[in-house]
């Protein structure tokens, strides 16, 4: 297949083109490589030394592989570029990344709320718009997030993005309805998923475009089985505030014995998936493309459940580092269940890495390799939802001990 | 109150603005005049005559009433001057219309697709930051659409904006919810509505914003109280294929003996209200202001629905005109029904205008007034939703009849 795929750069990105490029698939990233601007915006790189895509994909060919090929075009900003591109090369599949990706950092200022929206909203709707201006059956794949779920079950597992509800007739009886599982984002980035969602469903009615849904959970890891076959490979490993995940942070912190982070109470349940399972489900996505007519199909991209609180207690036994406990700078609840289902995933043969298969020490061991490179007043989490969650944050005595104040 | 209207220089924001100066409020009309832009991109003007908005200031000026104040800005496109102008005026209220408002204008082109996207959501998304931004407690009050519902009823009745059901818990339970009404947009001008919704969900929940949102159904009428106190008051009156509304542009066909185009077999069943009970409910909605940490306080703004070929028959019976049915260029179901409640309002005092009212005989007294100006060729509804209906209009015979296709 020829598969384009945007923001083919980032960190899911990467090792996807590398993982399908590996089964002998024509690859062309499109990427406006504003990841790395944003890295230079915030002052921060990532724990792993990353080259340029260019030398990444120099090195690719070098080991023999289906060679990649680049293209660097603003989804968002370009969509004449952007329309031609996809009107000429015509590809049977368009994976869709290319979008800001990190909660904190679309809560930074009102700049950043604006760049989130106008730039999510602008590279899916771009994305969508060209397909149908040049006629393009391609199938269509985003990465989207649990975090449109809201990130509670109120008692009822979260479904695969659509919900079977009983309605109120006129004539009052019942009637069975399956709805777009009510959005309820907790972060501008996570709206904006939300956003994107909406825009998949008028296109796949009104256009009948074959649209895949990825709602994925926090990946963590950070090796795939392409990205570990040559030091020039390695993925971008994100450990800042703003764009490092929760058990990434943890076990970097453990690493440079820094106090592992956990935000109120840790009580927030959150959903799991290690990278190499990601790059496999966005495989198995792909070989499973809707008939056009269909429904948006959406996938729970997502292995398992954890209790923030708990990941911290598993880290801290692994490696001895201790737990401190900071006010949230998230507005959300303190604590909360989740109970998801990933049966379609299961069914096309997912077989999950889970947090005890042992590849945590793996991630350790980046992190002890790389540790020379943190700058430890980089991990705080400082973004914060709300001025008053702000404020809390300034005048915690924890905050103290830290100098800087830290967390996911 | 010191009210901010953005967009109030168009076809409802106009009238809203003498509206609630003739109460004595402040008014500051916010707009880029896109809409007189759009004017000249299609070739098309307002059947009425339309002064400037200067002129229409000075006249309103001079009868003695409260004066307006206008201020040239972009609302999607210069997020700094909004803020500065919210953070230094610091309004009470500010009334949204400032966004691209025609269905067949945003399904014209890939440009006009995303124009409608980009300049709906960004308009909406920086009022909510500025507001967050420099700390402005006013009430939101936002023009939306009863498109957002997707127009069909599924034979339960259309709520204000919340829908309750019942979901099956894990414990095999039933629990009640009350979900924002599932969208179902039926062009990429009522898709933008659909996140505009999302957004005012966030930012009600995250920064308690107090937010109103109206789901106005298809205005029609040209003249309010105010607007009839001087000629050069006159509000604008659209008859396009792509601007001009359902029951005025029927009014128009009349009063210049075209045929009263019915898309489809006219079984499209809609929600009216008339413009002097569109301004009335605005004034009704700012006096109940929700309170901060409500959730989005929503109306549906229409006091009655009816069938097109109904409304086509009824104009009929009162010009004599003849009908043509043409093939709908829209994607949507042929018949619906659509049965809607709009009990806040009548409990607020609302006393609605009915079409047995009179007043349909006052919109062709306009029409018959100003057709002279009316260009015969602009009024066909061309804008197709897909290249399939485009291409069933091209071949249909009815078509030459015409010469041109008519419709909306």
């Amino acid at each position: 297949m020829k598969i384009a795929v945007l923001g083919g750069d980032g960190f899911v990105g990467w090792p996807t083109c590398l993982h399908m490029a590996a089964k002998g698939h024509e690859i062309h990233i499109i990427d406006n490589l504003s990841r790395r601007w944003v890295d230079t915006e915030l002052g921060v790189q990532s724990l792993t030394p990353m080259d340029s895509i260019q030398e990444r994909m120099r090195v690719w060919r070098d080991l023999g592989e289906t060679p990649l090929h680049f293209h660097l075009i603003d989804v968002a900003g370009e969509y004449e570029r952007l329309k031609s591109w996809l009107g000429e090369e015509r590809p049977d599949a368009i994976i869709h990344f290319a979008e800001q990706r990190a909660a904190p950092y679309s809560m930074k200022s009102d700049r950043h709320k604006n760049y989130t929206v106008s730039n999510n909203v602008n590279a899916s709707h771009n994305v969508l718009n060209a397909m149908v201006a040049v006629g393009l059956d391609a199938h269509l794949v985003h990465l989207g997030t649990m975090g449109v779920y809201g990130y509670s079950t109120v008692g009822a597992t979260i479904p695969e993005g659509y919900l079977p509800v009983q309605l109120k007739l006129e004539s009052g009886e019942m009637a069975e309805q399956e709805i777009l599982y009510p959005a309820n984002p907790g972060s501008v980035y996570h709206m904006t998923k939300c956003l994107d969602q909406l825009l998949f469903q008028f296109y796949a009615k009104n256009d009948r475009l074959r649209i895949t849904d990825l709602h994925q959970g926090i990946v963590w890891g950070t090796h795939t089985d392409q990205t570990r076959r040559h030091d020039q490979l390695i993925n971008r490993f994100d450990y800042d505030g703003d764009y490092g995940t929760v058990l990434n942070r943890f076990l970097i912190q453990a690493a440079v014995d820094y106090p592992l982070t956990v935000h109120g109470t840790g009580g927030q349940t959150r959903a799991f998936i290690h990278i190499q399972d990601s790059v496999r489900c966005i495989e198995l996505a792909l070989q499973e493309p809707p008939t056009a007519g269909d429904r948006v199909r959406i996938f729970n991209q997502m292995t398992e459940t954890h209790r923030v609180r708990d990941l911290a207690e598993l880290v801290s036994r692994l490696t001895g580092a201790r737990i401190a406990y900071l006010p949230n700078p998230r507005k959300e609840a303190d604590e909360n269940d989740l109970v998801v289902t990933n049966k379609q995933f299961l069914a096309l043969g997912l077989d999950p890495i889970k947090l005890e298969d042992g590849l945590l020490n793996e991630v350790v061991d980046v992190a002890q390799k790389y540790a020379y490179r943190i700058d430890r007043s980089r991990i705080p989490s400082v973004s914060a939802w709300t001025k008053e969650r702000a404020a809390r944050i300034e005048t915690n005595p924890e905050r103290q001990k830290f100098a800087v104040v830290g967390g996911d």
